[in-house]
């Protein structure tokens, strides 16, 4: 074991937002890249900044989600502001403010990333990679938010592009097999798993890409049902169409708030 | 902009627990995991559960960490276990008492992650990759815990061992920087900020890890100093010395506490 090796660094978490209320002080170029990362965990934006202050980006994203972004044209007021709030995340110039909204926020026990401020933050964002449902975050602990984005460079060469897809489908056949086979956890639980891993081992990743209703339906006939583990030709599957490249636009929006976010920490174990 | 991509995902982000006391209630395989994790967060743990329940993993991590972990050999007793308690991880198979404690923790808004019961978490565990100070988490929103794991056995392999290492040099010479020309922020700090990513860009990554106190003072002084960005061979060093790889020790730990990590997240988003 690496002894050594403990220490040093951070928790990284996947924070779960579905339907929780962030609020979001500022509407420049750093809040727009955090209104992209709050939108993509589906929760709900409360954004307060004066109309002056907003980037065509965040403009664009207001028109967007008119539904997901509730826009208050104006500065932060107060406590009254963190009422209802499950998180909050300012990126405004005014260094004084921004601490008295931390204060605030700590007394109310909300979770809070001051972009900039990192003695202010109980997280910092890292370079990210997205596809479909396949998230990657890389953090350098603030070392060296520049080598973050790199390395996020030098993942997404060396992925296929087919991950996120394959990702998704294998989402996909796990709810169908709960639905052969309910129940949380226990020996169902266990046995479910259990497959799943076998046929994730047994496949190539680029296999699960072609899976569709109809070759899930047989997977779980033919494997499932019989306790076998088919391989995709026994299906009768086949991966003859091209690979699903996955579109760089849907790393643009998040690698540009990734680089944003990670300058927010450059300062991070430096002080 | 893929405004299709924006949602069905989380909040990937590095939480700061140096420091930071964290409860872990369970001694199993899953809790020593845990602790391994928040060890490297620099977060000071207390461990509650029978001592029947410990494995020999855990006992090993509570003789290795005798002034970071305090043991308490019982059951989770109550609110009063929260006092003081900055973060929440259960790994028990009494699902009961793992509802419990997150009723408790939710109303003391401590955020808690418990083991396999996605519904009573505020984040999730996903696979990483740690090498130094550089994270790495994949998190596939719970579709596929096994390719999460997948995944980032192939971002190791596409790492070329060294980026550890170059990030840790990358913060060195940010520090000596930072002593040189101090101030958080405003022009001194964009300046810096250039100068660093002028530096990373004109490197090659693995360049970096050569870097000693001497090369660095001579970066400065050549570099900074002198507003220019010259490469390694300019201040007298070279590559000749073989890359520094990264141990797989390094990585064994935190893949099982990863993968068990994930498992604890496998169900989520699919009920």
């Amino acid at each position: 074991m690496a002894t050594q090796e403990l220490g040093g660094g951070s928790l990284l978490i996947a924070w779960q937002l579905k339907n929780k209320r962030v609020l979001i002080v500022g509407g420049g170029q750093v809040a727009s890249g955090r209104i992209e990362s709050i939108l993509v965990a589906d929760a709900n934006i409360i954004l307060i900044s004066p109309k002056d202050g907003l980037t065509s980006r965040t403009k664009l994203l207001l028109e967007e989600y008119p539904t997901r972004i509730t826009y208050k044209n104006r500065v932060f007021l107060g406590p009254e502001d963190l009422v209802g709030i499950d998180m909050v995340l300012t990126a405004i110039d005014d260094v004084e403010k921004s601490r008295e909204i931390y204060q605030l926020s700590r007394e109310a026990k909300i979770p809070i990333n001051v972009a900039d401020i990192p003695d202010a933050c109980d997280f910092y964002f890292g370079s990210q990679v997205r596809d479909g449902p396949l998230q990657i975050m890389i953090s350098t602990n603030g070392d060296s938010p520049r080598m973050a984005a790199m390395i996020r460079q030098r993942i997404e060469r060396c992925l296929g592009g087919y991950e996120g897809e394959a990702v998704k489908k294998a989402g996909a056949l796990r709810s169908k097999l709960k639905e052969r086979a309910p129940g949380v956890g226990g020996k169902v639980g266990k046995k479910r798993m259990r497959w799943m891993i076998d046929i994730c081992n047994a496949w190539e990743m680029e296999d699960f890409t072609v899976l569709d209703d109809e070759l899930i339906k047989r997977l779980l006939d033919e494997g499932w049902e019989k306790n076998r583990v088919p391989k995709l030709a026994d299906i009768g599957g086949s991966r003859d169409k091209p690979t699903i490249a996955a579109s760089p636009a849907t790393f643009v929006p998040y690698a540009v708030g990734a680089i944003v976010g990670a300058i927010g920490c450059a300062f991070a174990y430096r002080r």
